[in-house]
């Protein structure tokens, strides 16, 4: 177990990271030994560690996943491989088709990346009707995933009675749009229990040391909107949480929170503080924050606003959006949008996390050097997508060394000459 | 002249501008009297007026025009068309090709938003090279264009030789990239002369005076990289617009004042307040601000991510960048996508700007309304793009009515499922 490990000494795999994030290896033990940071992989997975958490840089999940109405899961493996590509820390499979094993089976087996999983869609499979699976069906899917070689799975532990009845007091309009926190609020009401995941924690802990499985701490109270966000259930399940991560550190397994969905713009960094601390510093997923729900087809641009700032504040790790978020399951090319754009985001972040900025703003200031050159070769290998940059440029040439949009009257090139003849006199 | 008339009384253009923007009409008319507001309108054209400026919503301008190598005036016209077909509340055009004046003059025919031009543009291509034009080509360009219409014009009178003497103390890696602040630098060095345009400020009042011509004070300055931002030779240029923003408001002229480019995320909040409180609270109109340099391809999704901070911080009218900049000449398609992600961050910008936060979120909490309901029709209706989001929805169809992402597993219809079931007991 990495944390177990750690408190021992320095092991490859933290070297390893620490190199990639430019740190120090000790600092980095340390953030591994209090719990800041995570580097998901289970024992019986072989691939090269990501770091996530308090000064890492920032990292990106993409979602895949079948449903009823496309169940195709070879598909989403081409997405998964497609999100990696372009530059994905991790994937999750969210499947809830028919064949519910298949791509999380796939992705354990192939990809060089931490998977994830929600083993409460698993559970809620094995039923006709959701409300009918038993808390053994819920432990028994976690096992069952981290057996077969899952790094982390999202466990909604946060919803329990406490936080239903702060939902049902402070009425939401949305009230839960996670699918976990619905699957699991809705088993809790139907069978009036509590949240087996929450009541018998310690025994998921059990399951988690014996893979060395990361558990991920749903945030099932999601805002689903605007009007929702930030309201006395999120924060009540945000101190549960808290408390869930501190039995985690006990226990010497690795955990990670999630948080928002919808939040203006205005209480981003008010949000991710409060996790921040109330969280003790656990490293923070975050899905969005959606800064506004008016832009269907464009959220992944929505969440990618938000994630810069939420990264600004100190978020560690972005899920992706889509631009089919809240429309459909998305296409390949969703998942390659989505993931360049989110990427973006956590490069912007990075620019301004204390010991992330150097490197960032050393990679934004080669392609300056390279445009103020106006090397067009080395900027195209220096972008986020070089391919669609080379595109643009070449589909619409220009007859200048420049490009299409000045000319001869490229602002660069005439300073510089106006410059170098006025050196001259 | 829209000063002069408010200082007497209401006029009809304020009631409707103040109706449109949900404020007292009164308030308005204090707010352009102050110079805090303006409403660029030719004396010379007749069109709602859009009132820009503190307390308004967030206005965006698309830019069009010819270059050397697309010199199509009638494309140039037909983005202009795709522009404000999806919502841009301003025009400008940036022709540079052969025929210059095609553009501006269908503009100003056919536009019903506010128009603006670059007149040192017009006047550099009066001769072969730009450092040959003569003062005289630079201000009977602004009154050429004032008197066929054109109701904003961005005159460079920041960069003047203290600008100068700072940019070259403290060297930048691009120095200047404003196409017409470069324009300006080549002639004062090549000429070994100060910018016409602000030792003659008063002539150009003068101009100004007689169409109501507002002047929209360039930032030449503008950082064209994050190296570059937010230093001594911008702060200096922003000193000097805020004096000349005092001259304008003497002569009861018009006046915005542009802003930033390229920016660090952590630096726009400053940006931004430095400049409303250096130019007393003149309408700030920003491009992008860019938060990183290292994705061509993809910036209009940087712009929006520093437009929305900025918006927030209160910038009032975002320029918008489109997939194509730094790369080539934006096709229609790109303004298209362009305008509607500036829509975006304008209306992320509003849901926290005091005076427009009510009505912003209002909207918010329509569509969530809607899609609590699953109310498909209403969703597209209320969407910024509800085409491409029926798209995407009708094109991977589901058996069930919510989306194709969850189907029957749809968080919305479990909950209030189970919350219904709840409340029967």
């Amino acid at each position: 177990m990495l944390i177990r490990d750690a408190k021992k000494g320095l092991t490859d795999d933290i070297i390893k990271a620490a190199k990639n994030e430019g740190i120090d290896p000790e600092k980095l033990r340390r953030l591994i030994i209090s719990g800041q940071v995570s580097m998901p992989k289970n024992l019986g997975r072989d691939f090269p560690v990501r770091a996530v958490g308090s000064c890492m840089s920032t990292k990106i999940n993409a979602n895949v996943g079948t449903s009823k109405d496309y169940d195709n899961p070879e598909g989403e493996l081409h997405k998964a491989r497609v999100a990696v590509e372009y530059g994905a820390d991790a994937v999750m499979d969210l499947s809830t088709g028919k064949n519910i094993d298949a791509v999380r089976r796939g992705l354990t087996e192939e990809m060089s990346v931490p998977v994830g999983t929600v083993p409460v869609y698993h559970a809620a499979r094995k039923h006709k009707k959701v409300v009918d699976m038993t808390s053994d069906d819920m432990f028994n899917s976690v096992r069952e995933h981290a057996r077969e070689g899952v790094d982390f799975v999202t466990i909604h532990a946060g919803i329990n009675r406490n936080s239903i009845s702060r939902l049902k007091k402070d009425q939401r309009l949305l009230n839960i749009v996670s699918r976990g926190g619905s699957f699991t609020m809705a088993w809790m009401l139907y069978n009036d229990a509590e949240n087996p995941f929450y009541e018998e924690f310690d025994y998921l802990l059990e399951i988690a040391q014996e893979y060395d499985l990361t558990i991920s701490l749903g945030d099932g109270m999601r805002p689903g909107c605007m009007a929702d966000a930030t309201d006395r259930a999120e924060f009540m399940e945000i101190i549960t949480l808290g408390e869930l991560v501190s039995q985690c550190r006990e226990k010497d397994v690795q955990s990670i929170v999630e948080g928002p969905g919808h939040v203006p713009i205005d209480e981003i960094g008010m949000s991710v503080e409060a996790m921040k601390k109330l969280t003790k510093g656990a490293p923070l997923y975050l899905l969005g924050p959606l800064v506004t729900d008016i832009a269907p087809g464009y959220d992944h641009i929505v969440g990618a606003i938000g994630g810069s700032i939420a990264g600004m504040y100190g978020a560690d790790f972005l899920c992706m959006v889509t631009p089919s978020e809240h429309l459909a399951l998305p296409t390949a090319d969703d998942i390659r949008e989505g993931t360049i754009i989110t990427k973006i985001a956590a490069h912007v972040a990075d620019t301004v996390k204390e010991s992330q900025k150097d490197r960032a703003r050393a990679m934004d200031l080669e392609m300056s050097v390279a445009r103020s050159k106006l090397d067009w070769e080395k900027q195209y290998g220096l972008a986020i997508d070089g391919k669609k940059a080379r595109h643009i440029r070449e589909t619409r040439m220009t007859t200048s060394e420049a490009c299409s949009m000045c000319g001869d009257l490229c602002a660069i090139k005439l300073v510089k000459e106006a410059l170098e003849n006025d050196r001259d006199e």
